[in-house]
């Protein structure tokens, strides 16, 4: 690792310069249900309220125009992802006049592919895994002139998401702890980057599914670790290794990584629809299932969840209430 | 109608500073495939967000302290509703520190009784009707010396929900037209009377399920018209009939009375939830079906609809989003 940190504070107050015209200012929501069983105030940082369903518009953004200000002038931007970064890359593309393209799996969900199609970006179905698609959009970049942009392994998607970090701390300056979904690390780096060069004494921890725990293995090894295929159904945080930029900066910044069950995602989703009133997606409910488990009380002081992204399939969202409603003998602890 | 205001601006201002410390600032969210849809910008007014889940915390609040300010002390408040208002009431009162008691109809919704009952009132089931419920609360009134609390024909519950049109004002000064859903014309009497003082040239439209049209028939007759019974899925709209108090203000402050079908109420639910991922009930959806529906554009500048609530039980969003997605000839011109 650099002595240097690999992205500043300042290349996050200078993203958020650049990219406020794209990006809202999502609100901060005090939960008083979460709190109550937090035993602190929390507080919801409400990424599902971005454009585009997700925070990723905020790295994707600060990557486009960063390559546009440096005098980079592609015929388009291409991307491999069927999700939220797909979305977000597409939107941004859209709304900086460029061209882009979207490498999707051959089995997408009609309503992902739909949501790209929407931003006006051409969608290619291609291959099943993640590296497949990557493959061909980095391909597909050379053959055309297009630029490839990451979805969390770079300095300036980093410095975008760490946007966040920076409205946090000026909606509650106050905050003792940030919970913070992690799956390649994009979004932590950038948000422990700077709220620890601003608030050094505010905690960050880093919540993964316990089906995805590669960044708390890696973390444990003290070096990357490869988990494989995992099938949470947190789908966003299914990464199966940190990433090589990401994992210093979460080693150097992030003060503990908490692990929750697929169960604990679920019935957080409920509740967060239930009683906040938002759909969050099961990726954004692991901070208000880890800031709620017991063991993880952040010291009374108060706390901010991270709600990643609210882009979930309706009928996903109707199988899982189904289910909820099931009686069954797992469930009866749960309601006391 | 007197020539003075029944409640004016300044009864308006000075609820806000008196229930400054319960009632939270909701935010106030841009909507952008709403705002297509509406050939305008369109921002929400999310009391769905609002402690209790609904903007009747604002009235219930307002009145309960005007009523201790007054010098008056009620060995507690009673109300009649099953609702969002009973809701509010029991919240209102535990957090002044006094007792309270609900009467709910005896069929009443085990997730809605609930509610009340985790605000730590007494519910007492009894009867069918409105009328008798608000009955049997007036006479308890009198023999345990509790204060009733009128879900909305009242100049201190109306000076409340008033609250909602400064915070709009603040927030979006250039508001042209703001979208209110009418049930008994307590919120719209608050908040047009707030922003017609403040900014004369705001357009207020009330907006009404076609199922239930009291408020729209009565204009149009010039006097309070009862239509019985109604059946109209938004649940916290069916008045039979204006309230007295409100009528008047709801002919001189509101510009336009608009209605909306049963399905285009279901379906802005789920775009709602799907798009915007917000949890709005029925009743709170109606002011966004009015402002995306063909004819009522206000002029291309920016639109504010109020989501009145979001306190809507899950199983049926669940039965909405299943019949949603049940292929069927009345569906396929929706989704075009």
């Amino acid at each position: 690792m650099n002595h240097e940190d690999a992205v500043t504070l300042s290349d996050i107050e200078q993203a958020r310069r650049r990219i406020g015209e794209q990006v809202t200012t999502t609100p901060l929501l005090y939960a008083p249900r979460i709190s109550e069983k937090a035993g602190a105030p929390v507080y919801l940082k409400c990424e599902n309220l971005q454009r585009t369903g997700s925070f990723k518009l905020r790295g994707a953004t600060n990557k486009i125009k960063s390559l546009l200000e440096s005098g980079s002038s592609p015929l388009g931007v291409i991307t491999g992802s069927s999700g939220n970064h797909g979305q977000a890359v597409a939107f941004a593309a859209k709304s900086l006049g460029l061209g882009c393209t979207v490498i999707v799996p051959e089995n997408v969900a009609p309503v992902k592919e739909q949501a790209i199609l929407r931003h006006g970006a051409e969608v290619i179905r291609h291959g099943k895994t993640s590296n497949e698609r990557i493959d061909l959009a980095q391909n597909l970049a050379r053959e055309r002139g297009f630029i490839f942009i990451p979805p969390y392994d770079d300095p300036h998607v980093v410095a975008g998401q760490g946007t966040i970090g920076l409205e946090i701390l000026e909606q509650l300056p106050e905050v003792q702890a940030v919970f913070v979904p992690v799956g390649g690390g994009g979004l932590i780096s950038g948000i422990a980057t700077a709220i620890k060069n601003r608030s050094p004494r505010t905690r960050i921890y880093g919540v993964e599914p316990e089906l995805a725990n590669d960044t708390y293995l890696s973390r444990r090894a003290g070096h990357i670790v490869d988990i494989g295929v995992s099938t949470t159904v947190a789908d966003g945080l299914r990464s199966s290794h940190p990433g090589t930029f990401t994992f210093p900066i979460v080693q150097k910044y992030v003060d503990e990584l908490v692990l929750v069950g697929d169960a604990e995602i679920h019935r957080t989703l409920l509740e967060l629809l239930g009683e906040e009133k938002l759909l969050v997606e099961p990726s954004g409910c692991v901070s208000v299932a880890a800031a709620t488990q017991a063991g993880t009380s952040a010291g009374g002081g108060p706390i901010v969840c991270v709600l990643s992204g609210g882009n979930v399939d309706l009928d996903l969202v109707r199988r899982w209430i189904e289910e909820d409603q099931k009686p069954g003998p797992q469930k009866e602890g749960d309601r006391t």
